[in-house]
């Protein structure tokens, strides 16, 4: 009678959470004129182990289907973004300012603020290639944590910038095959021992650590913070090279959003990936793009333990009844009225409710107290006239059946 | 570069039709008091093996999951629900009304109307016996289709009650391991030539057809359609014992929802399961239970092929606009201001775009009506005034850069 390992149910609750989160993200993205997309969530198998890296197709969640065909269910959106930008590009303006809002899997050990799917609110610019689209990508992350109320008390961005560490990785002369695992390391090194850090990258260690140490600047990353501070968001950056990203395809700027206490893992994450629309067309299309995601489990996980962010999600619930209408068959006689009343009450866009089963009259008052509507109106003795209750104040007026909607409708007004 | 066979990309047109319709499902759900929840997107494979009859079986997209459990892809959504709610009813007052929209997947030849992939709004009621119970949910079903500007000219429900065949199978003898394939013989028969009916049937087919020539009638069909009329909407509905439904777990009453024209598929179907919840809890719990689903693939086709319902569409695209601010930035010294405004405008809520590369003018411009902006603000000499330009009557007011919230507040109101 359980879900999965590391899948949810979403009850209603639950659902109205994520429903919440949902919107926000949306609402945020709008704001900045991007436009929502979606692609399957079955993917071809190759789509991923071209481009995705290793980690992440150890995690697949892959199968052959009656077809015969190898598919996986898609553990990130990117590989399905480029893959339809490369198709169908030529039909929009550029940059395109896309964002999708997709369910993912990974078959990994579940663990805190971990699970084996979660859904992620997906933001990309393709077709722009100016630092002003990485700021502009990176103020809107800021905003879709800032709009469940956190503050720059709350949570950083860490800006890095890739080429950091392919320059390095030039220089010492590390084979490009063996790129992947040692960005790798570095993006690990944080969470693992420096003992281990240093078996791993061997004669680079020096170099790597001393970069740790003197930390990085660079004209491009600059002018970033410094857009961001016209922004008003200057409080939210931070530049910090230890940023790398798990992903094999970024080529660029990358980030990550952390909050300040270090209680969770990273809220949220993305850069640019230059190459990868080129790589998945065979290069016959050459896009520069760049975009991030956020997650919505550790994302809940903090709105949850924050007192401020709670408090505007709740006040939110609160103010969207699920029933704003409850109609009161006080005698089976007046069955019909109420039924026909109740429909033209829906017509209009009301939300109302009623006992579907034969029930005594206290009871139906009960059940409407419950469902937190706003009024009652109560068919009886008195038709043409019925009883029109707010349940807030228990104050009830009669009044002509025929008059009930302009009654209701002056009073939301 | 292409999804694979039967599974859609939702380019951004294709995105907003489709939450055009989940806007709707969800308005029209929650006016009839319904609320949200969602399960798992996998589920163990057995959860359909039991329950949902054959033929979903055979189409099922099912693997061995890395940890060795056998999984499914959710063909359907009421196993799901069946499963939470024998799980977690305690928690919930009854009847309970929930709905979903679940993406469900099947494995069969794509075709037009049918791919391997759609979306689906469920609404469910639990726990209630009364036929009032059906008619609600049937006139919720009637409401869900209307809500895109259908009406009785354009489609119809079909109701019909499993106990009349299930009577007769009992009547016949028919041994209980038969009745599903019969059932199902029975739901296909306006789909196929009489006689390859007759010939599946065998001495059934006698009184089968018997039943088809004379029609149905039941006082509980009679109730539940005297009650849609008092909602008036008599003329949506009609009683016609040829619906079966071809899912297994159907107990009572079904209903399926077709367009007048006989152009399409159905277009929702649904009905009472109330051995469902028993069976998958092994008897623990028992509930009675009902629910209908309508997908979005022939409902798209059908608002596409209506022109008030494509035009009710339209109209609410054309009063959603994706950018409302464009922000020109004429001189490029002016880009600090222009960028502290524009996070000023996001912040009230506003959507708002800029060219992210520089521009000349006469392009930003254009840009700005490319996006459908209603106002475009344009920083240059005269800061600290700034152009404040209405788009579409392109009349231009100067006006200082800390006036311009509000007099966009004024214009709006």
């Amino acid at each position: 009678m359980q879900p999965l390992t590391g899948f949810r149910d979403f009850l209603p609750p639950a659902c109205a959470e994520r429903n919440y989160i949902f919107s926000k993200w949306r609402e945020t993205a709008r704001g900045y004129g991007f436009v929502e997309f979606d692609g399957p969530l079955l993917e071809e198998l190759d789509l991923y182990k071209k481009k995705s890296g290793d980690e992440i197709v150890r995690q697949l969640y892959e199968f052959v289907d009656k077809g015969g065909r190898p598919v996986a269910l898609r553990p990130e959106m990117t590989p399905t973004l480029a893959r339809i930008v490369a198709a169908e590009h030529r039909q929009f303006r550029k940059p395109l300012k896309w964002f999708s809002i997709p369910q993912v899997f990974r078959y990994e050990r579940p663990q805190r603020g971990r699970l084996r799917e979660h859904f992620q609110l997906n933001c990309d610019i393709v077709g722009e290639e100016s630092p002003e689209a990485d700021t502009e990508l990176i103020a809107l992350a800021i905003d879709v944590v800032r709009a469940f109320g956190f503050t720059s008390r709350d949570f950083v961005v860490r800006i890095s910038d890739r080429e950091f560490w392919t320059e390095l990785l030039k220089l010492e002369k590390v084979p490009p095959e063996r790129w992947e695992e040692t960005l790798q390391t570095i993006d690990k090194s944080e969470r693992e021992p420096r003992e281990k850090t240093q078996e791993r990258l061997g004669k680079l260690a020096g170099p790597v650590f001393e970069i740790f140490e003197k930390g990085g600047e660079s004209a491009k990353l600059n002018k970033i913070i410094e857009n961001l501070r016209m922004r008003g968001l200057g409080d939210f950056a931070t530049i910090d090279v230890r940023i790398v990203r798990g992903l094999a395809y970024y080529t660029g700027v990358v980030f990550e959003v952390f909050d300040r206490g270090g209680k969770f893992r990273a809220i949220a994450g993305g850069g640019r990936y230059d190459q990868l629309i080129a790589q998945l067309s065979d290069n016959a299309i050459s896009l520069p793009a760049l975009g991030f995601a956020i997650g919505d489990v550790v994302l809940g996980e903090m709105i949850r333990s924050n007192p401020a962010a709670r408090e505007q999600m709740e006040r939110i619930f609160a103010s969207e009844r699920a029933v704003e209408i409850y109609v009161v068959i006080a005698k089976e006689d007046q069955r019909e009225h109420a039924i026909a009343m109740m429909q033209q009450l829906r017509d209009r866009g009301y939300r109302v409710d009623y006992s579907l089963g034969e029930a005594k009259v206290a009871r139906q008052f009960r059940l409407a107290e419950q469902t937190g509507a706003r009024f009652a109106i109560v068919f009886g003795d008195e038709w043409p006239h019925v009883g029109l209750k707010d349940l807030a104040t228990a104050k009830q007026e009669s009044i002509a059946h025929d008059k009930v909607l302009a009654r209701l409708a002056s009073i939301s007004a």
